[in-house]
């Protein structure tokens, strides 16, 4: 597995117990691990792992209060993240945006065309269609 | 590894390698593989099994042309990506944004409250400062 950080980060969220956890922390703020494990169908170890997963991940910060240790989401990941898609899906719609324009440009000069050529067609094929 | 889509588009983008492909298809426009491989120092055979992630997880479409088919990039999976981290990461932005509402709130109600605590204390300080 890629260790630069944003590889990380993705790994970290390409599991959806995981992005439930990070959804219930944005959502209802700082929680135990009890908490966080309650509407899950799975062991608290289980939980614990994906927690240690989005720690390493920088996605979520553990309280110190060795008891509780309660959870909290970070943000800064998710910045980088999304920064990093809006990047190229950006200059991807914007080529998008460029071909739509060119082909409106070529469609209108066609269409501009038209009206000749079909004059042209017709002149010919009166020609053509006059007795000799 | 999760099977749904969110999880697979994450994870396709979990790998520099693939993200570097992603950025050169979104900046460079339609590409073979030969042509993608050409920056990396890995071999034919790996590039192609990083655009089959990249394929399953509908980042790339790739052109019907037997001999060279050409990759392009599909933005769809990648705005999905974008708008489940901003709905979390907006939630927890306007909590802080709440949070530091409150907390000025608080600090302008101590400084209002401050000469007032302040006088009386001087009030205080003098009375038992004057001579019995």
């Amino acid at each position: 597995m890629a260790s630069d950080p944003l590889s990380i980060t993705f790994a970290a969220l390409a599991d959806p117990t995981r992005r439930a956890i990070l959804a219930r922390l944005a959502t209802g703020g700082e929680a135990t691990v009890n908490e966080l494990a309650e509407p899950f169908d799975i062991s608290l170890q289980a939980v614990s792992k994906h927690l240690k997963v989005l720690k390493a991940a920088g996605l979520i910060l553990r309280g110190s209060n060795a008891q509780y240790r309660p959870c909290r989401l970070e943000s800064e990941p998710l910045d980088n993240a999304v920064e990093w898609i809006d990047r190229y899906r950006t200059v991807w719609k914007d080529r998008f945006d460029r071909l739509g324009d060119h082909l409106r440009l070529i469609q209108q000069q066609a269409a501009d065309a038209a009206p000749t050529t079909a004059a042209t067609t017709a002149q010919t094929t009166a020609q053509q269609e006059q007795p000799q």
